[in-house]
This record gives structure tokens, sequence and C-alpha cells, in this order.
């Protein structure tokens, strides 16, 4: 007996997600076959529901309930600081530390030319039409330090100068509580070069 | 900023999911937040019309999308062997192997004193009401060889011996390609007892 087709189906859609293999995707939906109606109801509308509640901020790109979102509509934020950020995530990763009251840029992707990714596949368009709206003082570059964020934040450097606006772009050292031992060759060169005076 | 209501609520119900953390949910949701409409419309119908399609075959127990699943429905596998599992999962497993031609109980869980699952609590009187509808010859107990598997297997067995009812337990041993030395202690004198001629 092969599995029966409700089951097949749920495992197809529940593979696709990142991250959820065949073997994952199996697990679940046996899982999710022996689970009360009402609780699989409920999963099922968080994510239907959810997913039709959620657009981009028309100003930054951020996911949001409205046309734009709650750090776009708060005007304390609004402090001449835009952080430029790859996805939604990171956004969230940035706002946890509790540090930076500014702005958010999501680019909703990083330059890939392999993957065939270019400046036009991401919001990059969108904060130079958006700088042209409201000036902004600092452009802090926060992709991450990997070759797609490194070409990413170097290209959005490239365009900004002429305006000139101050961009900066976000340390990268040891991560804090890392041993020096286990640190990558190229993450401890970054943090040489990088070294500030005490 | 925290999370929006509606990615919090997909959090909350992909967390309640089985080897799914807050942090997978979280990721898992922020890629749901930016899939096209359509995909997630796909994702949450085969979720929730998949659940509502499955019910449990009234004489085995195992999935089934109709009163009696596709192994009860075929004459020929009513062979007079009965392979008694823990869970639908368990039924797939063995099917995979293409070698075993009888039917199946599904128990749905084993017995755990600890977690005070007693033998009400699993589908043991529904295998006793079934053999004295349909008598078998032989019942195959393919629990899993740990704590709770192995009291299962030996409560089934002591319930069917006064019946007359064959009973077997499959063997334990060493996985094949598994290198001796890599073989925890318990494995090994479980192969080492049930060894046979060659």
């Amino acid at each position: 007996m092969d599995q029966i087709e409700p089951i097949s189906r749920m495992v197809a859609e529940l593979a696709h997600l990142p991250g959820i293999g065949q073997k994952t995707a199996q697990r679940l939906a046996y899982h999710i076959a022996g689970m009360p109606l009402e609780d699989v109801r409920n999963l099922a509308t968080a994510l239907w529901q959810g997913r039709k509640a959620i657009r981009y901020c028309q100003i930054c790109g951020n996911y949001s309930v409205d046309d734009t979102c709650e750090i776009c509509q708060k005007s304390e934020r609004h402090n001449g600081q835009i952080c430029v950020v790859r996805d939604p995530r990171d956004v969230i990763a940035m706002e946890r530390m509790h540090d930076y009251h500014g702005l958010y840029h999501v680019l909703h992707g990083t330059l890939s030319p392999l993957d065939g990714i270019g400046p036009g596949d991401i919001h990059i368009q969108q904060l130079l039409d958006r700088l042209a709206a409201e000036p902004a003082e600092e452009i802090i570059l926060a992709t991450s330090p990997d070759i797609e964020g490194e070409a990413t934040a170097n290209y959005i450097a490239r365009q900004l100068k002429p305006l000139g606006i101050r961009v900066t772009r976000i340390a990268h050292g040891l991560p804090v509580g890392l041993d020096i031992e286990y640190a990558d060759e190229v993450t401890l060169s970054k943090a040489m070069s990088g070294r500030r005076e005490m």
C-alpha cells in the first residue's frame, strides 16, 4: 500500500517549505492526520488568513497589516537614519537589540548574479525613490557579511555616494562569546582590520 | 516592534507541530508570509481538506479515506496473519519492505504507565474484539524494541495466550550494515541471544 492521497498531498505541500525535506514532511503529515479536526482547522486558518492579512509596508517594504508598518507610522523613528536589510526577519533581529531607533528599508533579497538576481530584482530603486521624497542623513547597510551581502552593500553604497548621503556598514568581527581559536580566518581578518583604539 | 499579529499566530500554530520549535516556526512563518497567495492557499487546503478526508479504518485502525483501508479491502491479505504496530507510519514502513502480505492492527500508542497510558488508552480491546469476529493464525507483534514497545508486546502476548493463537515478536539484532564496534550493548546482547544455526 502506498500513502493515501490526502497524506501524499500534505507531504507534497509541506515539502515545499524551507528546511522541510521528504522525511520531515511525512512525519508532519502523519502527525496532522492524527490531530483533532479543530486543531488542524486552527493551523490551516492561521496560515491562510494570516497570509491574506499580510502586505508590504509601502514605505520600507517590511511586512505589515496596514499600508505602512508600525515602525514607519511612528514619527519619532523618522530620525534621519535608514537601516537597509535583506528581509523582514532581519528587521525583527535588529529590533530585538532595542538599540536602534531609526527606520528600515527591506530589500527582499540580495544581489546574486549566479542566481540571476540583479539590482532590478530587489528593492533598490524603491530606496532611491524614497530618499528623493524624504532625505536621510545616514544609510546603514546591514546586509549579511557573505558574498551576496557584501556585493549588495557595495552596489548600494556606489548608488548613494553621488547623493552626498552618509553611508555606513555594520561592523564585522568576532561574535561576542566566540573563542578566537574557533573563529574562521575571514572573520578573524575582518576583526583585525576593523580594530579600534582602546 | 514585535511581530505583527498574523505572523505571531502562524508561529504559535506551527510551533505545536512535533520537532518544530519557536525558531523554526518563526522561520517558516516569515517564509509563508512572503509566499504567493495561491501557494499558501494550496498548503492550507491540503492540510485542512486532507485532515477532513482522513479517518480510521474500522477494522485495523490504519488511516483511510473509506470506512475500511486499502489493505483490509483486499481479500488476498486476509491470510491469517495480523501484524500489530504502534501507529499508521509503521504500516508504511512495513509495506515498504514488500515482504509481508497479511493484515495490520494499529494500536495508536504504546503502554507507558509513567505517561498515564494504560491498556484502555490504546487499541488493544479492538484487537481482541476483532479476533473474536475473524480468527487469526498468527499475531506478529511489531512494536519498537524500546521499554514501551516491549511492555506493550508482553501485555498483548499475555492477553492472546489463552486464546490459543500463535503470537510472535519481530527479531531484534544488529541492523544490516552496522559495524559490531558501533552496536550498543543491548542490541548486541539481543543479537547474541537470538542467534541461529547456519
